[in-house]
């Protein structure tokens, strides 16, 4: 069934935005009484179409049973890649439970942030999130920051880790079994040419743990969907 | 620096196919003397390049360290899917160190294997799974085969496992801790439209037993790429 994402609820009746409004009506081409699930305020509801051949409207039936997310709030600072990259880092995390996404200022990126593709590219990205969610049946979608500088992350909470592929002591696993209890993990990816060996120090600086990933060498989109499956395993229940 | 694999060695030298001799002349540009890796029987050589606007010579410095892996072999079992999806898991399976990957008949396949592409299709996956593995530095390139039925598989030992939809018991987590010794894995990915219960059954009835991978909701393609991160992790050193 599909699912979507409501911002305005008024008594019975949700109401979606216009994309959704075309997905249901000309890509998905639904019928009057077909049912949908609505996500209003990180519920789920089962909905009724009701004047699909005229004006919309998604009829509340009844709220359904949610399950409990059992992995840590996880945040990923990832540096600015190709587009095909990014939107499979988005897509990926998204489905594997990222709780928020920001990309980051890094010396070796090789792709340059222009100030004019900003909120066109933020909003490419937040609805890359937003399909993925609906996709996968999440009851949130993530948040999509903007670039940030490091110096501008300060509110980060919780354990902060950088993935280095110089640190040969504390890997993933060693880290992940110190630190059982923590109820939030950020972690900062690198871009194709690593982090150079002051942006490492600087982000250590700033409370982020370098850790090994192990011996494999991956490219940089797969670190992210590496990370969060690792998450989603290690604290499955 | 670039890695190759060889298949021959003649005296100090090896000899490559000419699709990485034009990688090495036309897409790299390398010039005389440039140093490249050469993983021959699996084993890394440090290798310098002679002649190279002439006839290109591959000759063998020294032999380089390798790592072990800790990792039990994997063979990955896969519907057939749409060119894009399948890529995506030929890449990052080899990046993530899959051992082989078998593609299998499913009743709910959205993709039919056409006869006439077997050969040509089969030439591509084993040429991404080639890339692939030189681009993650691997002493070895999976073993790619072509679609198989189900009862065509009793050759494969070790543990093996179904991705099930419908299993609430047994998670991913649960069954590798009650397997820790196991030096090979086998692992069956239903297709977009998950297994019938019928074909799960006789999975089961072949030794595989059915695993639930948590409560998300992933694509196709993402799981593979997270049984193997969950693999890596759980194996690690």
């Amino acid at each position: 069934m599909q699912r979507y994402f409501a911002k305005t609820k008024e008594q019975d009746y949700f109401l979606l935005n216009e994309d959704d409004i075309y997905h249901i009506k000309t890509v998905m081409r639904m019928n009057e009484h077909d049912k949908i699930q609505v996500v209003y305020e990180n519920n789920v509801y089962l909905c009724c179409l009701e004047n699909v051949k005229t004006n919309l409207k998604i009829h509340i039936e009844n709220q359904l049973k949610t399950y409990e997310d059992s992995m840590p709030k996880i945040t990923l600072l990832i540096p600015l890649l190709k587009e095909q990259k990014m939107d499979l880092i988005l897509q990926k995390a998204t489905e594997l439970g990222v709780n928020m996404i920001i990309s980051i200022e890094t010396e070796r990126s090789i792709i340059k942030q222009k100030e004019e593709n900003t909120a066109k590219k933020l909003e490419r990205w937040r609805r890359i999130c937003k399909e993925a969610s609906e996709q996968s049946y999440r009851i949130d979608i993530p948040t999509v920051l903007p670039i940030h500088k490091p110096k501008e992350l300060p509110f980060l909470e919780g354990l902060k880790l950088i993935c280095s592929t110089t640190e040969k002591q504390k890997n993933i696993h060693f880290l992940l079994n110190s630190e059982k209890t923590c109820d939030r993990i950020n972690v900062v990816v690198g871009p194709e040419g690593g982090f150079s060996q002051k942006e490492e120090q600087m982000w250590n600086q700033m409370g982020f743990q370098s850790v090994s990933l192990g011996n494999r060498i991956m490219r940089v989109e797969t670190v992210p969907i590496y990370l969060l499956s690792i998450f989603n395993f290690y604290y499955m229940e």
